[in-house]
């Protein structure tokens, strides 16, 4: 039983590598090396690990970690979505639910239920895991863009209300970092690297 | 107070983005391309969640996580040693204690401490939790190297015998992952991919 749960674990855990050749539009601190969905979902786990104490509500905080660490696996097939591109549905698509499906599915059945749970409750954002989660993967990209001198903000012309717009989520997870968020999106715009 | 922890926790976010330019040896699955250190800390953090089921003694996965998703951090400084190269030390070097120091220190003052008494739990591989995330930095590069044709098994001409002495350790972890590890060991002298 446990050799056959490790055989369907071994071929989840092959699978999942192809996260490391998924490329995301922004770049790492001061660079211009796209970053890759493996690293970006390492980075966030650390965030999650390191900044749980400023969650507004009380945390599990093994839970924040896991939905950060697969939230992006989906992506395997179904690919990145640009945060910006108005053209296509950032939500819960029919083709990411499929790859979900498909994905944790290698996994022993028990497993692969409370798996594809977890990314439903991140993609649903409503409980209080789900919106420090959340919280962190906006938080990241606006750390490296303002390191890049605007980076995908400059790249793609995204102006300051978009961008506002999209950022104003991390408040549901934590007001000690929405505010600091907050403060480097006026920053940006002060210092002429985002456009109000 | 909170927002004098966010801003060292910050700097910390920053520094570690460094981990992403750390080349290994090993390369990924089915692949030439070397793995980076984030992207193999992102995969062992995986693992753990994914495989704790056959830790031989109870663990707390989130303490096996946080181990993992941090446990090359101090390469940033120390740089990466490759596991069959004889000429170097591989555990708690003193280079490697400075990066640790350096590394952590920029973290508000108890969770640096908490950060490095983990970083040196799992350096030592005395307790239930370091014992399976060290199982877990054992497994994936065999999971690699016999995906890759022998990988650096055969790029360094590595023999049986020094692949055999140090995976062995991962039976501290899990009886069940190490069966799996023996049988992938053997398989692949069999095939002539590991030179016995």
């Amino acid at each position: 039983m446990k050799t056959e749960d490790l055989i369907k674990q071994v071929a989840f855990i092959k699978e999942i590598d192809k996260l490391k050749y998924i490329q995301r539009k922004t770049k790492l601190f001061n660079s211009d090396r796209p970053e890759n969905d493996a690293e970006h979902s390492w980075h966030l786990a650390m965030m999650a690990v390191v900044l749980a104490e400023h969650s507004i509500q009380a945390i599990d905080i093994l839970k924040v970690v896991k939905m950060v660490l697969i939230h992006d696996i989906v992506e395997i097939d179904a690919g990145d979505v640009f945060i910006y591109d108005t053209t296509k549905n950032h939500h819960n698509t029919e083709e990411e639910l499929i790859a979900a499906k498909r994905i944790f599915g290698l996994l022993p059945e028990n497993q692969a239920k409370d798996f594809l749970a977890l990314w439903e409750e991140f993609e649903a954002g409503e409980t209080a895991e789900a919106k420090f989660a959340k919280t962190m993967d906006r938080f990241e990209p606006l750390l490296q863009n303002t390191s890049n001198n605007g980076g995908t903000w400059a790249e793609y012309d995204v102006p300051y209300q978009k961008v506002y717009d999209k950022k104003v989520a991390m408040k549901a997870g934590s007001e000690t970092i929405w505010n600091y968020a907050e403060n480097l999106i006026n920053e940006s715009v002060e210092k002429g690297i985002l456009k109000k």
